[in-house]
């Protein structure tokens, strides 16, 4: 580059007055967005891009370059100022800010090749970030981690999960930047400028803490440097800052998030910027990283055995049959890990521990930064497993939502579901997991009833390339399918018919076996029933249902260990609503309570009686219909 | 009680050992459950319910006694012991721990008189407590709360959001313990004994920690004593202990976790403790707490006036008619209390914090948080208002779930749902708060679609009494409705109808106003539909749909500014689908991008356009079947 320290501190300076200018006329362009958050971190943002970060401009996603996580998304506008700067595509391209046909979104999404996770819902930049530490960490490649957060997100949780998490794993090719710049949304933050407050907590939670004026291009790069001088231990750099630094009339001011400039006020502020400038920043060039090309990842997993359980042989919980198959994943493709949220004895996850410990993550009781962690792994190129109890996974709904966004390839096993759990009672049930994994369009969703479909679903969500849920069950089940039968996406089973049936009843998992119950029950007195495990929530298998539905009299009835709304049933109607067939759904409809799983079960109404009772009394009306 | 301290110290060990015993025949009489996370506590819970704690054992849920809850739930035995040792049922009660016939669960509920909020699900107990000790400062009672919790739970972020706000609400009637056994679930916390860097983590979060020595009972009273002459800041007891401390050959053992003894086992370790026992402990009698009177609310909600807005004057967003509704409710009752997620300014909360700003909670951004206050605020007797982004709310989903669980009368207003939010894109954009809320049983759940009916929803939420969430847009929107129209949880409006309809257009939100285009454009061309605004989306106006859907020729119709699945639609479909009577589900399929409003409902299909070709479709479909 040939230049002197203290042309490098004129570039900085200079790039950092261009990102203030490009994001004030971008945001003022959209007629919306945040100016001001943008402002506070235009220094932090110029010395990582313009001098600290090692990156190809023109190859944004390589895994050589430095990583960017932008955790305070809503200062978008100075990340794709950045990107512009360093010459990724033309300035004018900003003015298309928030515009439907633009990428450049209010808040980033992978959309852009330079993002790996969408951001823009606080706390989750940090989680994701230790999660592409941890990547670069196993596939032994120099690649360092800046996460730059707001000061108003440092009251989620999440970070604070991240913060320990991070210590506990001494991921030192992570650098966290918070831009402290005293204000939130709606009022000045809970600790405004009192750095020494953010310094004692991070240091008690493990970090090397290092305060800066955030403004002060050398100090920047002195605490930059000091990250990357240390070892053992992730760094975080608190930079005080002020919100619209440099904007002429806006600094520090309350009243003036989210807001933009006039068109007029933002040519006036422009102005004054414009005249710091140097034109020392035009003679940036970029420091390539050292290129060690790209991942070297199979494209599809390798050889896994089939599953070893046999019908009529003991019983197998499904949970169970997933740690076998995980065990199995660990062995066949070096892509696959697996992180725990210290359950792991219980989703027997420890199979997989104790077949390749290197790829295992105890996420400890963090269930939001485990999730946060396995975005930043499948973004960079892993295909993580997070697993814990499935009703756990609530906590992590708002990643889950963002991973969803981003489209991640990353997989979900819940265990311990419905009310078959028994006698730990309505805090360990999950009843709503399908309502919540099902609302986000691209997740896929399997629910596996024995354990020879547990182990097939479980390979199936490997292969299978985007955002996977399996829903498995805790008691002990018989095994319905041999290892020869094969399992795919979007496909169910017909298990039970006949020539005559009178009413087709469709479950999945622990339903499944009350189904086959009550499919004895009735052939004994003479009702032929068609039977159906689902297997696939999502892709859901339409042929399959409308013509069973159909060969049954367009008599369906649906029951699930699950809360009625948005579950199995309503998957299910979705499908046959539209095409006039009556569904009938049996499901949990109050909160339960401790008790035995069978009694549970017959209890809320979800047992082989209750399906009896309904395919009597639909075969009945129908009759007196006729 | 004519004790010495030497005599109470006595009193105390003989107790602890007491509820050990219990524990462990509990347990195993249940054949499940975690006795040594209740040996690890038993001086700890024997010091609060035996000297510290004011209570009266023949009234545990009076407002005048102080408040304890078990954030480590799975520690439920010792809870009931030590009611059944404070004398409020029989000892040999605690053996029905766990039955289907009992209230004694595996983890706590509300059933029971001495519990206010369900745990189990970990990390949730201090922020509960912060809403208990506030409503009690609020109340002006002299109550002081405890919050007893694992150490592997403070792993957990909501932990911390709570360590934060407590310290910024200098609730120093608060007390916590933390009972640091060491032992998680499946292996050692991170932490271990390190006590020092626990202390260093409160206090860097502003709280006063005390490490002890959680087995020596006269270090525990002194610490407790600490606590309640401590002023301005929590406390938090930091409890070295030993997992399964006290059961011999099972201290300090990994793989104990939530396992129980035999009965040989039990009975072996039981012979060994009753050996301590002294008698002392029988000479104990409770602490009564000063008199104050039961809690003094009013029945209902004071009188408010009817709605400002008037059809054909200016467009006012349901989230403005929201904040001015909680505004007026604030002058009316005096139980109603508003958190905030630091977006008050968005919400409109603001408005409540202007009339009453005693009452109003600014959460910051800690959702979790944020519901944990309302959880415990409620179970007080106050009506929290809980308010967000609609989108961030689902950083709360376990907290909701736990809600729901323990039925609390609590409110939730989400704003900002839907696409129609426009430029900020995705991540700001609530498409799954229906399934969400939905898929809870008890949850009550009301989209108003303009003004006025916002307002309503408001007063309605207030008056109902149990877990309730309201849905509120960003755009502004036309007034439909006068202020004299009556609205009621659990009615829809058929707000056009003709005498020879073709298809029900059923709607709510923004969507309705496509839904009035679509009947607009169709009537032009003939064809007449019928169009309700489902202002209740539970409970569901069945009837008012059934004789809609059947008038209008049985085809029906939908319209969302939802993800498809768990949404309006589905419930819509859960009425309609068991009569056979068709229903197409307009909602949103994909990830959402950045855009107008307008812009975003025509492109992910939920504008009148999509309403009037699924209109014709269906009215075809039936002409060419007739």
């Amino acid at each position: 580059m040939g230049t002197t320290s203290a042309n490098l501190i004129q570039i900085l300076e200079d790039k950092a007055t261009r990102l203030r200018i490009d994001s004030i006329r971008a945001t003022t362009a959209a007629g919306s967005g945040h100016p001001t958050s943008c402002a506070s971190a235009a220094e932090i943002v110029s010395a990582l891009f313009f001098s600290v970060m090692r990156y190809d401009p023109k190859q944004p996603h390589s895994a050589d370059n430095d990583s960017f996580v932008l955790s305070k998304g809503h200062a978008a506008p100075i990340l794709y100022s950045a990107w512009a700067e360093a010459g990724l595509f033309p300035r004018e391209h900003l003015l298309t800010l928030r515009q439907l046909n633009s990428d450049l979104e209010g808040h980033p999404t992978p959309r852009l090749p330079y993002v790996d996770v969408a951001t823009g819902s606080l706390g989750q930049g940090l989680p994701v970030g230790i999660g592409i530490a941890l990547a670069a960490r196993m596939d032994k490649r120099d690649q360092r981690v800046y996460v730059l957060m707001g000061d108003g997100e440092s009251a989620e949780g999440s970070v604070w999960e991240a913060a320990e998490i991070a210590s506990n794993y001494g991921v030192d090719n992570l650098c966290a930047i918070i831009d402290v710049n005293r204000l939130g949304q709606s009022g000045p933050t809970m600790v405004q400028h009192r750095m020494d407050i953010y310094r004692a907590r991070l240091e008690a939670f493990g970090w090397h803490a290092i305060v800066v004026n955030g403004h002060d291009v050398p100090a920047l790069l002195n605490a930059f440097d000091d990250a990357k001088n240390t070892t053992g231990k992730p760094t975080i750099i608190l930079a005080e800052t002020l919100k619209g630094k440099g904007m002429d009339g806006y600094e520090d001011k309350e009243g003036w998030h989210g807001k933009t400039l006039s068109q007029d006020e933002a040519e006036r502020v422009v102005g004054i910027l414009e005249k710091r400038l140097t034109g020392e920043g035009d003679r940036w060039t970029p420091t390539l990283p050292e290129k060690r090309g790209e991942r070297q990842a199979p494209a599809s997993i390798g050889a896994v055995p089939k599953s070893p359980y046999t019908p009529g042989e003991k019983e197998v919980a499904t949970r169970k049959a997933f740690g076998d198959a995980l065990q199995a994943l660990a062995k066949a493709d070096p892509r696959v890990v697996t992180l725990d949220g210290d359950v792991k004895n219980s989703t027997h996850t420890d199979e997989f521990l104790a077949a390749a410990p290197e790829r295992f993550f105890e996420g400890y009781i963090a269930e939001q930064n485990m999730t946060g962690m396995s975005m930043g792994l499948a973004a960079r190129g892993k295909i993580p497993f997070a697993t814990t109890f499935a009703c756990f996974l609530s906590r992590a709904f708002d990643f889950i939502r963002m991973a969803a966004i981003s489209n991640l390839n990353l997989k979900f096993g819940g265990t311990h579901v419905g009310v078959s759990i028994g006698e730990d009672g309505p805090s360990q049930m999950a009843l709503e997991d399908i309502a919540m994994f099902g609302a986000e369009p691209n997740f896929t969703i399997l629910y596996p009833s024995d354990a020879t479909s547990a182990w097939a679903a479980t390979m199936l969500a490997a292969e299978h390339v985007g955002p996977t849920y399996v829903r498995l069950g805790r008691p002990n089940t018989a095994i319905i399918y041999g290892p020869e039968e094969k399992f795919q996406v979007g496909k169910a089973k017909v298990i039970r018919q006949g020539s005559r049936d009178r009413a087709l009843v469709v479950a999945a998992g622990i339903t499944l076996f009350e189904a086959l119950k009550a499919y004895d029950e009735l052939k004994k007195s003479g009702i032929d029933i068609r039977v159906i495990d689902l297997f696939s929530i999502r892709p859901i298998d339409r042929e399959t249902l409308l013509a069973s539905a159909r060969a049954a009299g367009k008599r369906v009835i649906t029951v699930e260990d699950h809360y009625a709304h948005g579950g199995l049933g309503d998957a299910v109607q979705s499908v046959l609503a539209a095409e006039g067939i009556p569904v009938y759904k049996i499901a949990i409809t109050e909160i339960p309570h401790s008790g035995k799983p069978q009694e549970l079960i017959e209890k809320f109404g979800i047992s082989s009686k209750a399906v009896i009772a309904k395919v009597r009394k639909v075969v009945e009306q129908s009759a007196l219909a006729a």
